[in-house]
């Protein structure tokens, strides 16, 4: 059986890569926001017309995104929520929300400096890591029952 | 993965064709009611046997067509709703509020001239398209990622 | 145990006045959307700010006048739905649909001459009526088990 | 009927306070966390026996308050989420997509300046307001139908 | 807490009556169908107009009563289902088999000639009671904790 | 993308048969109750062990049966239930019962003098059909939009 | 708002007097299962009539049981499972379960030798306690906010 | 249409083998709890890193252990679960209350001398064996119809 994990949060560095490649020879289907930020900013208006003001702007890119987003964690079987360690990343913690309140298992991973501004996410989670090794190990282990050497 | 879109409302124009056009490519599932308006009306007397009331002919059609349409939308991952330029289409508009009952995402097509009468309709959905080619856009947008060039 | 009966549709007659006054003395707690056509059209602009753009007017204000009617849908034990002569009304079907997709038991109220083009939401309601009086009747009788004389 | 509504977020300004004057004669009842921070941090802890480790020190109390928080979200009609000025506030994005998970009616209150990265919770949300007393019109007019004067 | 019990099924005898003047004393709201079978069989056509057809007249009140049947089922903490000595009695089945789906807890009554052609209404019951007295000796001790002297 | 149709009802005649052949060609996966009669009967104590009296010798089958038929009609897209012209067939009926409170589209057939008796279950269904060649009717023209001929 | 708190597990020693006496003046409605241990086991056959066998004697009592425990445990706001020092108590295990599966918050009650046997148990819990004044203080906190001095 | 049965339970015993033996030819999947006992316990500070103290050793190993367990008892269609003849067996009695709730079919398995102790679990259950043999015989007959020769 097939395992659908959502890769939820930030986008700016390659974690999803390696969380991926730390799975090889699983049968995971990772799924994910789009993570060109420029896209996603300006699906939006780039599709349905441009926005004199801002904030109506971001309103319709974020109804475009939230299409793929909703679907990928209503969908998902696993939602790995990653904080890094730049911007306010939000979106993260309201994906790492509804992914509780569906009942979704959560991997939180995140560095030890915001453990405390996390607690409540972190309350919410099956798992707290701290690096892509260690979330594709969780996934190795929930699949193969096998831990790392 | 493949994406069950569910294509309701206006029968008279071929919007439909236009959008699963627009998708080439795509690994999309789509579904919708039965298009066949003559059909559409008289499935139920012509299966079930005839009616003296026109009222009941077109209940006992109603309840037929029932059964695909909420089949339909329930296993739908996005359900497009177009309202045309004529008729009263309530049933769109019922289309709608069932389909967000149920959470599902939704994307309306109307023109510009019915969106104040549509806007309790246009703020349940994710995102409000105006052609055919602009939901084949946000499509393919919310499985690849990538925009219209 | 009360009844809540959420009245759906048509604002331009006191259909609801008659409802209402039709069910006295029974423990029945009548909600409904907001019937000032004005305050219902300008509520978000008048809360939340002007908007230069009348699609973002009407979304603001859809989206407040939105949690009440949601509200008062959800907790509903039955919706009744009028469809009047005028306007397209399709925030009535929208509701109706939603309405259906929770559950509830949906009353629906309108004149014969729009039967054909109602028969999808009809065929989704347990009860058509045509007039006011029919629908206090019908909910004496659920409350009493009394018919009238 | 009470309106259960529950003040979600920053608890650093008497916001709730504004809210709940602003909304004196209505029949709402106001929810939320506990907002004596330090009791808040350390109540797992003050309750069940003291952590050598600070991450678990802060698990126990998340727990605690975890039984407060979610009850009161999932028995809310409305969320009301204040993103403040300062700290991170991952836990007002949770609460905020925990709500619209749930399908619960969500009011998104912050400074513009966080607009764009409140896009994705702001899009979910039913109201977008920047100060408390546009929070209590918008309880206002929804209980009673009046606008501000 | 008042325990809301809906008594179904069998119209002609006074187990009711039996059932709640055994319940004396104990916080309980009892609900059932209408039980006046003439009103019953015609409340659709005498509210909404009369039908040629035996079987829409059948179908309009059905729909009628189903409003009150299944709010008092879905609302009920416990749903008595009795089968009584004549009659098809499917509308009792057809409750027994809705209760067991929302998952409400069903006290099947009837008598023991009849065990074998209910033994799947009765697998899914928690408790088969052949007497008025032994529901309500059930109902006692659930909210009491007593037996019967 | 293949229609699951659970089969309930009358198991003394062939009609299943019937149904499966006339909707020859068509993506369908059909299920349905045990219909070897004693196997049905005896299943439970077959397997966990003879029971010295009859009641819970059948609630022993009716709970392995129950794990068949329930798994049915809950992974069910349509649910098919025969009434025949024999038994009291009250499992029918809780099927019917069942499988309408989880929201799936029921066809109910049955000869027409059971109409009365059937009301309630009528009413709860999308059609109401007399024979098997209707029911496979219906369920080619939900899969294809064809009519008979 | 009165919080409904289920009292589940061991019923030989007077902890749930002891939680009942440290909520004192606090809205708090407790329910529980019947903690006459004869009557518990009992109730099936003294309603019901006798059974010759044990395994169906406590198989109807544990279905009359359960109309009271489940009901308890649907209607809980908080869920409290005690485990005791003696016996397997499997029962108080499978209402942790059962109340997890439901989304209820659970706090453990148990003395420390037992957590690693209980370690599914306790990472379901919101809370872990090992004193009856614990999960009053926790109760207290939950509702008022305020710590033990 | 493949059967999804998750095994819980005892973990000291090959009885899972048995099980699996005995459906050859059937199109099951089974899925079930890491039976490593060693991994099952580390897994969480194998990963995640090391703990001070034993109870968060367990718990972070118990959060794992769950990612596993609870997606592959929602996803079953039948869910066993098996008692054996020592320990505890807490978490087995967990499962069987979390696959209640859930709706989901269970079969419990466990030695005579056990009935009363699990009486409460025995009558959630859609069947009580005692050995692997039986399990199987009843998955092979809900899958089949057949009965042991």
């Amino acid at each position: 059986m097939t395992l659908n994990v959502y890769l939820s949060g930030e986008i700016h560095t390659d974690w999803r890569v390696e969380v991926v490649q730390g799975c090889e020879g699983l049968d995971i289907a990772f799924t994910g926001p789009v993570t060109d930020h420029a896209a996603s900013d300006d699906c939006g208006v780039a599709i349905l017309g441009a926005e004199a003001d801002k904030f109506w702007h971001d309103r319709k890119g974020a109804g475009v995104n939230a299409i793929r987003t909703r679907h990928g964690i209503e969908n998902a079987d696993v939602v790995v929520v990653r904080f890094g360690e730049k911007y306010k990343q939000w979106n993260a913690a309201f994906d790492a929300g509804y992914a509780s309140a569906l009942g979704k298992p959560v991997i939180v991973m995140h560095m030890p400096e915001h453990a405390h501004a996390l607690k409540e996410v972190d309350e919410a989670a099956r798992a707290v890591a701290e690096t892509p090794a260690q979330v594709a190990q969780i996934l190795r282990y929930v699949m193969t029952g096998k831990l790392p050497a």
